[in-house]
């Protein structure tokens, strides 16, 4: 056992030590990610691909039974086109890659890698929209978008990610935010219920909200380390874009009219989320509702008689029941290195059976989220892992919240919401003026940010305690990825 | 009812008149795509989107049984990267689209937007592998890619494209060829018993084969208009990308050697194939397995008591058994109107049903391939529609396979296959010499391609008939898309 020790010892770097060091040993330790040769791109490699997939999975039912449609839009926009609302291109054209030329030919106008969809959206949307009666306009696209950023993480900031973006167009504003609420929802909903991380859902100040939106809203997650992290976004566009488009359609009243509009996106980045939630030094934590592989089964002893059989039967009975298993029987590596990159991967049930468990009719099981072991009847085994997974997962959610409930403290004075900033310790509540001009002091004088006006309000004060004036809102404030 | 007609008279052109436009009406009628303002670059509409990701779905599933993974690599690819393998870039550059500029600034070195993965899947692969223990790689990407084609047309030939593209290393030249066929047979599996096209699996000459590779596999189906369409394609590269990429490994004796690589892909062509085999005269027709909507049910006199009822009792006995429905109660189109829009559509079946239906117990069913109605009592409609629906879908295929053998004909002399050519009459079976030369006469005199040697050879000759020359294989050649 000696050796095998010294074999699977993998160095993570602790996290209390270096927080960025350790993510970047676990997105490649746990093989979720690859850095490519071109700068800032990233390589999804099959195990991150597979929890985004079931990300997508679970996004993409509730998108149709919210009676949304898919549909493929262009990757690349004439400049011509991106360029006509003012505030959008302003936000987006500093980080937009851009097409000159074409096989041998330049072209006559840069085409742009779209680093989001709603131009040429709109345009296809002015061509397609006559009537009220056709209303709403209720289409989302998965696509890859391109955003020319200069420092990147893998799955928090990149060049190139993954998302979904949903483009809706409606008679009326109520109807819009009443949209752009819902799909709020099912992104909280998502976001707790299967990669089991608590979010706080709030609107965007002024200075923080989308391009050419009129409101964003906001899911907020808090990171390990003690960052937030935006972890999707629904904007009401009112009717910005509709009139820089020329979005229009006959009303109720035979009138010429401009739809209200929203958009909504989230990311391949909650991958990020879940690595920096439910992370710990052993490495990735993955919640089982959204776990590629819920179960491993490792076999003791795999050349004596029986351990083989009995795996597989545990295996099959366990596929009968709904649950996605793997039955590691690779004969190359030892059962420690097995534990040991399963808990890297972040598996959350290991399942070990040798010749002595086999004898005494019972196995050992392993959560990765306590690290407790227990031993389980053979015959129990198909009937109590559905359970314990759904005790992992809820255990992972309250975890989390615990967790980010005590890193949240009240700003009542700035010299120590600075120096709490200072220390990177957590997430502050406090009431706010609501004016840009005292954001932007916090964010020079801290790095931190307003995250969102939280949709619970909670009375703190009367006054902002940034600046002294009169208290507009509460507020949550964190340095941010 | 008169009204009714005029109203819903749709003006597609017959494709004994004009096939090309026959196409072009279909495609907007049936609201599958649009065109963008890109020039060439279409924008998948929801229905046309619902179609591929019934493809998708039932690809990506055989994919997985066979012990694939799916991950994700960048869009964009730098130029030094393209040009390592000879004949690929060559193959590949002339419809590069080009990025030049991230943000304000002229990048050092261009970046091509991804016309296929090749180049930076082997940087990647050639990073990765080590020992022989980690093979096979079995990896595939579902993504878009561009092409900058200078003539092109919605689904058949489009300046983007989403498809999936398979990246295979293995040990030995008998396992890539191995995979490469096993991909091919899945291709063919799926085209046929979910697209209901039939396909002829070969391989192509050494003048059309893929840049780069040792050999292509492909299947070709036959359009109603007597052109050939690839549809699927399936390459062993050998070791060409390895050596020019540097994979190397470890193999079994502790030697340094390059493995054996695969790729294989299927795009959304393949609906431009569902379309130009199954549609007719009044429009689209979509075989029931992969039709978004098998099933639509369209209530008469809705407003008389008992009508939509009944006509959603219908609904749910169908979905629970599985069946993909739709009832279209809305109020504002005349049921000759929703005949109409649904046949346009290429629902496979209609139920109609009235206040004196329900009266006699019964519901009429129309066929959308035969055009057949019938009578059914209600209380058989779920028992009887999965039936029904298999039906269809097995008349389709075979209805195509027909066509498809009425329309290949032996081509014993080049005179005779040039006059049918000249009137595009179909798909040529002919013995043939194997030079490139001739097959290059073959294409300036006709425009016909070699579309594949086929894996099942016919005996027909012993001598070229192009040419003269002793016959080395016997081939199928046609116009195609």
């Amino acid at each position: 056992m000696k050796n095998e020790k010294t074999e699977f010892v993998k160095d993570i770097t602790n996290m209390e030590d270096d927080f960025a060091q350790w993510y970047t040993d676990v997105i490649k330790k746990a093989d979720l990610v690859d850095y490519s040769p071109v700068k800032g791109f990233m390589v999804i490699k099959p195990y991150g691909y597979e929890i985004w997939e079931n990300i997508q999975k679970n996004l993409d039912k509730r998108f149709k039974q919210t009676g949304h449609k898919n549909c493929y839009f262009p990757l690349l926009i004439p400049e011509s086109l991106l360029t006509k609302e003012k505030e959008h291109v302003e936000g987006f054209a500093p980080e937009v890659a851009w097409v000159t030329q074409g096989g041998n030919e330049t072209l006559g106008e840069r085409l742009c890698v779209r680093p989001t969809s709603e131009t040429i959206i709109c345009y296809m949307y002015s061509k397609w929209l006559n009537s009220y009666r056709q209303l709403p306009f209720k289409y989302n696209q998965w696509a890859n978008v391109v955003r020319w950023e200069k420092t990147t993480r893998p799955f928090l900031r990149t060049a190139e990610f993954l998302w979904q973006e949903g483009h809706t167009l409606h008679e009326t504003q109520e109807e819009a935010k009443e949209e752009a609420l819902t799909m709020l929802d099912i992104y909280k909903e998502i976001v707790e219920e299967y990669l089991a991380i608590p979010v706080i859902t709030g609107t965007k100040s002024e200075k923080e909200k989308f391009a050419g939106a009129d409101k964003t809203y906001t899911i907020e997650a808090l990171m390990h380390d003690g960052k937030a992290l935006q972890s999707g976004t629904s904007h009401e566009l009112g009717q910005n874009f509709a009139k820089a488009y020329d979005i229009t359609y006959q009303d109720r009243n035979s009138k010429l009219a401009y739809p209200f509009q929203t958009s909504w996106g989230v990311t391949t980045r909650l991958i990020g989320a879940l690595i920096m939630v439910h992370g710990d030094n052993r490495g990735l934590v993955v919640p089982p509702r959204i776990a590629p592989t819920q179960v491993v089964i490792v076999p003791i002893q795999m050349n004596k008689e029986g351990v083989l059989d009995k795996a597989n039967e545990i295996k099959n009975s366990l596929i009968s029941k709904g649950i996605r298993v793997e039955l590691d029987d690779d004969t190359a590596n030892t059962p420690g290195w097995k534990f040991n990159e399963y808990e890297m991967k972040g598996i959350p049930a290991r399942i070990e059976i040798g010749p002595r468990d086999i004898q005494n009719g019972v196995a050992t099981i392993s959560r990765r989220d306590t690290n407790e072991k227990s031993t389980i009847e053979l015959d129990k085994i198909a009937d109590e892992i559905p359970a314990l997974l759904e005790d992992i997962q809820k255990g992972l959610f309250e975890k989390a919240k615990k967790r980010r409930d005590e890193m949240t403290f009240v700003a009542t004075d700035f010299d120590m919401f600075k120096e709490r900033m200072a220390n990177n310790q957590g997430l502050a509540k406090a009431m706010w003026c609501g004016d840009p001009q005292c954001e932007e002091n916090i964010k020079k004088e801290t790095a931190a940010t307003i995250r969102c006006i939280p949709t619970e309000q909670e009375h703190l004060g009367d006054v902002c305690p940034f600046c002294g004036k009169p208290a507009k809102h509460m507020v949550y404030i964190a340095k941010a990825y």
